[in-house]
C-alpha cells in the first residue's frame, strides 16, 4: 500500500488510523476489520499492552502469509513438474 | 500459532516478546525478523507511535496475505476449470 490513491479513516481497537493505498476504500476497511478482530481476540485473552497486542497481531498475519505462500509455491512446483 | 510446543523470545523494535507456537524456533525468529524489519521501515518514514507502527505493520501483512490468497485461489480456480 505505497501510493496515495485511496485515503480512508479506519477504527482499530478504538483508535483512528488514516490509511492510504492503491486499493479501494472497501478493501482497506475489510483489512482493518480483520486486524481489529484479531487484536480484540488477542487482547481479550491476556493482559498485554496495545503495542504488544498489535505486534502479536502482525506476527499472526506474517505467519498466515508464510503458510499461504508455502502452499502456493508447492502448488506451482507441482504444476511445473507435471507440465515438464 | 495456538499451541505451546515452542517457546521463543524474540526482539522486535527493541522490545522482547515471548512467542509460543507449534512451529520451530527458527521459523518464529524468521517471522519476528520480518515484523521487526517492516516496523523499523515504517517508523523511519514517520513520526508514528510504536502502537501505530505495529498496527500499520499488521495491516501490511494482512494486505500481503489477501493478495497471496487471491493469487492462490485464482490458480486453483484455473486448474479446476482446466481439469473439468
Amino acid at each position: 500500500m505505497a501510493d496515495n490513491k485511496t485515503r480512508v479513516t479506519v477504527n482499530i481497537l478504538g483508535q483512528e488510523y488514516v490509511v492510504r493505498g492503491t486499493e479501494t476504500a472497501e478493501y482497506i476497511k475489510d483489512l482493518a476489520a480483520k486486524v481489529d478482530r484479531k487484536m480484540r481476540q488477542l487482547s481479550e485473552d491476556s493482559a498485554l499492552t496495545t503495542t504488544q497486542v498489535a505486534v502479536l497481531t502482525a506476527l499472526n498475519f506474517a505467519d498466515e502469509c508464510e503458510k499461504i505462500k508455502k502452499e502456493h509455491q508447492e502448488l506451482l512446483k507441482m504444476l511445473e513438474e507435471e507440465w515438464n
